[in-house]
């Protein structure tokens, strides 16, 4: 069997993730490559040995660059800060490699753009892991989408509410806490956050026309854990935006990290003529589902248990009525990768496509500024 | 229009409850009778009068005896403990009264039997006050399991939970405590809260063929309101049993006053060959329906808000969506008595029916002793 | 004891919802005064002596300027549609009557000022029908807010969907549908529906300073019931909205009539620094209670059933656990009146708190049309 | 880092389960033995070959004998049905390996306690799969009992649901389908579903006295897999009793493979005197809990979502919010046995552990034919 070597840049929360996911796809899904986790890379030489020992990395780098410089690797996974992405994919791409990017892509639009051109031009297989498509729930809605069994679609509404960064103690920058520091992450809950609702609802239910957004940054400053002074807060704590969809749908979009009683609640809900569809994160394994085509008296939402062996990828894993949980999305989005390298086929989304979630961060954020509503920029 | 004249005895939560319905129930259902308020009667002469001045009624009396001899009233309502069904009911039919009877209707079978005897020798109209047939999501669910679309029933789970009565310095006796008075309720939690459970599950699933049961009295003694003395406690504090249906379906009840965290929980489930459904008390406007012949990926327990206008009584009351509570079901069943009045025919679940879930409650209690299985006697 | 004699205009759904609450209030609450149901008034004379005969009211009129010159009757209630509320109104302050009116208060700000102006001139005791700050379990969110139980509040979330407008078949006007009608109900789902979101959120978290809207007709043209002919649609079909409160909290608003499966869904949530609050109309006897001061692993959502002796208005009802309905909400409402009009103060929302709803309607409908932020006029 | 060499014998679906666990738990638990996967076993050559390849073990035996006899075998795990289970333990138990085995334990407490006897005399590291004991919230509900949070307890409920066997068509026997043929499994649901009830049962309420049972067998006869005959059915489809625990608790328990609707819904509760739990297989990372001691107007069930770092092994994962699934329960399994083989304390449960469910699945059996309460045998 043909090899795909990984290596991997990060070993924080997403390095875990996506380690995990190499390891453990061979196990549950037919595949024509043999993942081998060759290198795991980062800055700080003792954290890496441990992360690769812990993971079975067979080696390490501490220099990125010369990680993409090795020939036996296949596919770089980017899993470091957005503020580095760019540099990453660029080189990367231009030494031929697979590339494979945590979200958001980018820091905003215009350096996604620009990784955008880089792997179109080198031509490699690449991926952004915006990974809640791949639950199974999620995919489920899109099935049903796909199929025409809502009709014509009225309404999207999305949130994704935390409650973590509430205290005014906590810090911010640096390891761990880089979400919260503006230069290094981008922006707040927009790109962290509301991608993820983003990069769901264009899927689900086509490209947005127009936004009109509020943000806000409840704590103005905060401790810097780099420089050891307190600095002025530049990321969007909060952000809520009205929407235009091209379909005609109307939608509402809202992410905070001062939900107090949410630790990580996605939602999304979406109402067409025939038929809704809601979904939960908290609650990952269930699709609410009402159909207006039931019988009158016996219509009802649906909670749908999404286990059994006809609900997408759960005939990998194990029997109906057992759940699995959120890892497993970043594990399917390996076997559908790795699908498409066989067919020579694009996985979605690629970075094409999260450039598009890019744009609409990128107006959410001027429409903030501006205070008017701003068009959604195409994807050249 | 002609008159039906109420003559209410009784005057603790069930007379308001029942006083609430004759109310009510003409400003929502088109009857052909108007309801008169005539009398309400208790042996305290200063709370009946208080309790007539309320509700509207327009006269009192403190001796049933009197009430049941006035020409002028047609129907009397037994809202007094247990103790003194037999005697008012058998006293109400002698005199050609319409009889209404709170439930449990007696303290055993024996007693039941007797009241039967007499209503049915006098021919006069009665029900008994199992008023949860008629929330509208149980109404619905009678009608489901009749037109048979659960196919074959192999399992009936019933419970009724509350947690009233864990403290031991709650006394016993008297006023408001009769309940926990075996002398004058007949027993506990079996004649008080298994009896609606039983009293539904029979008219959903059919008669029971056999049970087998344990019942507890977690607090020995507790102090009688009456008497002013500790006195061992008769009753049941808990009882839950097996059963066994005529249609061969297996079954377990139990109920209890020491579930911490419920109040009223009195919940059903019923497992068909085709479909299943469940409801609860505790959102008794909403109905579980699960079918199994909906398209397999998009199976899934239904929540059905049972509030539309093609749902039972709903299209009598507000709009689409706007939930009635717990005393509707009383108004329900005042008029589909009258209705019966008007066309001759009973209106369940009559003095008769109400024997039955004595019957169940004997042989419960009867096995409880015995530790073994008792057969149900027949109604003769 | 005092009389007050009621003057009921209108006999539809909301003329039922009242006169529900007038006969009931005296059953339940303890009462200084005894409610007379005077007199019903509305143009068909046919009609109005059937919702009179199925009521109890005592007589009939079919002009409201000779119901509101009768000498026998104390209170005028205004259940008429939207256009009326403004004439009926002054008219009544006019003539010294008590006057309650149903929400919304009128078709816009500017005729809700020329009600206000005028029962203030009157001095006469008046109020709203915002009926859901009166379900038990929002004036318990109410008790808490005002306790401080939630410290500084970051986010408020609210949304009223229902679906009943979605066939293009459906035609506008007339009695029934006049709330399509733009002509007559002023506005769309926001005068109907954000109307109540609104009223609930001015109450539970002061006063909005600026708002940022989104409306859509997705039906364009529907026939008029009244001229028999197609006519373009007025209303908006949807809403949805952005808000700033003075407390500096940030709001979503939503409301739509185009959500598939919501019959009356009314929701809203709070996020506080300590505690989150959340009420869903479609499950009314329940509130969701999050409070972070609870020991770190058992922290989670409450589901307070909202059913218990020490629970806002429940001890005026049944027993724990056995839940109220809708129609309560009225009751509650014409209890804290009458208790409002013996101590000589206020019950709210008096006609000056729902002008504040009336101009964030205003501010949100000229938004909508403005596409930018518009601040809340306030009330003078 | 010292190895612990695994020889796993069956690959079906218990397999896959353990052997995910002993794959993933170095990855995220600190360990002070590397895991080797290194041999499995089984009859069939070809499809054990494709099992080591999926899974990465080194070798392969189709002899469970020879597998035992290996020097290069520290562990065995036994996923071969119910009736080899003790005549492997007992020969790897005088090989002297460490015995990992699938529950239940044995067919019935007599070859349970010949099983307990084997690996007691060789004083093996030894163990038993009742994985549900270490999903996070019933681990969190032991340590809520444990602490004594929930006061004396009163009542205990447990069911195990699923729906798979209502066809008639379906056949017993063989590969899949050994679980219907009483001679492999001992049992039906008794020994495959109420096993995993009581093991839980009594590791949170302690040892019950006594039980009483009934038990259906719906379809009486099926086509056996391995002669191809229509054979009688002998396992019990259904079981249900009652039981009374040592701690003076009363309990139901219930299971069934024909309750339309349920997959795989095994649910727990428990009441106390001042708090109560409940647990749902179905919704696995949420735990219900109802404190009597929080303030009475805000006492409501929490739904925990146990996902936090404070909540049992949660910190080993993901972050707060994310949920795992039924598989982790076996790597905690795994973790916690080699805890304890560090520590040279057992891990729990032990075969002894396992015995007693045995004893009570044995008295719960013996109930239904005698129609009688049982005792429940000591574990000697």
């Amino acid at each position: 069997m043909k090899q795909l070597r990984v290596g991997m840049i990060g070993y924080g929360f997403m390095g875990r993730a996506h380690s995990n996911a190499f390891r453990k796809v061979g196990n549950f899904f037919d595949l024509d490559r043999e993942i081998v986790m060759k290198a795991a890379c980062a800055r700080n030489a003792d954290k890496v040995k441990a992360f690769a020992a812990q993971w079975g990395y067979q080696s390490v780098e501490t220099d990125w660059r010369r990680l993409i410089a090795r020939e036996d690797i296949d596919l770089i996974d980017i899993c470091a800060p957005n503020d580095v992405h760019l540099e990453i994919a660029a080189a990367a791409a231009k030494a031929g490699k697979m590339i494979l990017c945590e979200k958001p892509l980018a820091r905003d639009g215009k350096e996604g753009a620009r990784m955008v051109a880089a792997i179109e031009k080198a031509g490699v297989p690449n991926m952004v892991w915006y990974n809640y498509r791949r639950i199974p729930a999620v995919t489920l809605a899109k099935q049903l989408i796909d199929q025409g069994k809502l009709g014509r679609i009225f309404h999207y509404r999305a949130k994704f509410l935390q409650d973590w960064t509430i205290s005014p103690d906590l810090p911010q920058g640096g390891q761990g806490l880089w979400r919260l520091d503006a230069k290094v992450a981008g922006s707040g809950v927009t790109g962290d956050l509301l991608a993820h609702c983003i990069d769901t609802a264009v899927w689900l239910n086509g490209s947005m026309d127009e936004v009109n957004a509020m943000t806000e940054t409840f704590v103005k400053e905060r401790k810097h854990n780099l420089t050891g002074k307190v600095e002025k807060v530049g990321i969007d704590d909060a952000c809520a935006f009205l929407a235009r969809f091209k379909n005609g749908s109307l939608a509402t979009f809202e992410s905070t990290r001062y939900a107090r009683g949410h630790k990580a609640l996605y939602t999304f809900e979406i109402n067409g003529e025939h038929a809704s569809i809601a979904w939960d994160l908290h609650d990952l394994h269930r699709l609410a589902w009402f159909d207006h085509r039931d019988e009158g008296r016996l219509r009802g939402w649906r909670s749908i248990h999404v286990t059994d062996g006809d609900h997408p990828y759960m005939d990998k894993w194990w029997v109906p009525g057992l759940a699995i949980g959120y890892e497993h999305s970043f594990v399917h989005q390996v076997a559908d990768f790795l699908d498409g390298v066989s067919k020579g086929k694009p996985a979605s989304p690629t970075f094409r496509d999260a450039l598009e979630t890019q744009y609409v961060c990128d107006a959410v954020l001027k429409s903030a500024k501006t205070n008017r509503w701003e068009k959604v920029a195409p994807v050249a």
